[in-house]
């Protein structure tokens, strides 16, 4: 155990803030952080957006459906940046760039994934709190339309930081021993029995969130994700088509 | 600056591996962090796959045309796994979950890399070095047949990791400030203008792959790479379908 692991094995999401500001030299920290993350092929297919104006924060809190998204000290948007990469090829004559297919779609997800899991990692080792909204993604084309991303481009995922003003516990987890499996795919009989263990330890968490009721088992939580969703988020596939990539099917 | 900065600030793809094990008690830490890291909804939609066999690892580095994937010393495939949760479901009476619609899809492709990225920051503070495989989708298909990965499941990244058989340099970067914006997206009017220097400190890095050229300049690898695919990476939306996830267009 290093300081490294014991801050990554120490992590929760922090949805309070201080509001004390970060300075500009620990943001340009956690930029070059992100900057030295693996990219695919180097070809360094992401870009952040910074959200220092507090109307489109206060949007982004409406979209998300979480009121203190407005509340964090820093917010960022992770992008797919294509657009950038087929800028540079058009000035060198390239009209019609191969860079609009699902395969480099998802090469600027990955990089743009990477590199936001890599920059919460420093922000946590310098005390920073941190969390991920993935709820950008309940309207993903109004957060296109919001932060005039360009054709190639797309939102990935929102990443709020600051100095925590909470210190929830940590969320358990189902054993790795369910998520790691030697060389194939691994089925088993039975969940539920399998999950015994940990439906139980997550009902003795309290979520931060609403102090005054215990969480459902995991294994109900599942159920009703699996039996629920969110009615723009059927429309994911479409924003992907609008912003220019070509699914080839 | 501390200590997990400065491993992330010295991250490069580590290729060659002096072969030494890796003891069961550093991966099953690594494991924990992984498992530590943010993931939507708490719904811990991604499982890895380790790859022991020499057999498996051959094929893989023969579908990503890179023979020293199957040197790694550890070998893994991260995977969306909605599979376990839609099993989950079905235990409780939900023949017909709603676990295949590509927003799950992408709630799996965050957590699967949020983990890979989180896992390779743990293993380098402990000086081990890390290789990511996005070779995998030369031929997903494939992989996923190998892998004998079940519907709702899907192979994202590949990661070598060993302790490390060489000191290559640092791959430089694109500056910060072409990648980091404020509010909205910034288009600007001379990419080739703005990468110059860039370009000119790309050519003065050699890879360790070829020693013996240096790389072009870096606006004409993006030229490249805009001219230029691998066929079978246009089926990549085909293999999603395959999975059993519904596009919903």
């Amino acid at each position: 155990m290093n300081s490294t692991i014991n801050t990554q094995l120490n992590h929760r999401t922090i949805r309070k803030f201080t509001g004390e500001k970060i300075n500009e030299s620990t943001l340009k920290t956690l930029y070059e952080v992100a900057n030295r993350t693996g990219t695919s092929m180097g070809m360094q297919t992401y870009s952040i957006i910074r959200i220092t104006d507090s109307e489109i924060k206060e949007r982004l809190a409406v979209i998300g459906k979480q009121d203190y998204m407005k509340d964090a000290t820093e917010l960022f948007v992770f992008i797919v940046d294509q657009f950038r990469n087929a800028e540079i090829a058009r000035a060198q004559g390239v009209e019609e760039s191969l860079l609009n297919d699902m395969d480099k779609f998802f090469q600027g997800f990955t990089d743009a994934s990477l590199a936001c899991q890599n920059m919460i990692v420093a922000a946590e080792s310098l005390g920073l709190g941190c969390n991920y909204y993935g709820n950008i993604h309940n309207d993903t084309q109004a957060v296109i339309d919001l932060l005039k991303l360009p054709k190639l481009t797309y939102p990935v995922l929102g990443l709020g930081i600051g100095y925590p003003n909470q210190e929830p516990a940590l969320k358990p987890r189902m054993e790795m021993d369910i998520k790691v499996f030697d060389n194939s795919y691994k089925i088993y009989d039975d969940y539920l029995d399998l999950l015994k263990d940990y439906d139980q330890v997550m009902q003795t968490y309290y979520d931060l969130r609403d102090t005054k009721k215990a969480l459902d088992k995991f294994t109900l939580q599942v159920k009703g994700a699996s039996e629920n969703f969110i009615e723009k988020r059927k429309e994911i596939m479409k924003a992907i088509v609008y912003q220019g990539f070509d699914l080839m099917l």
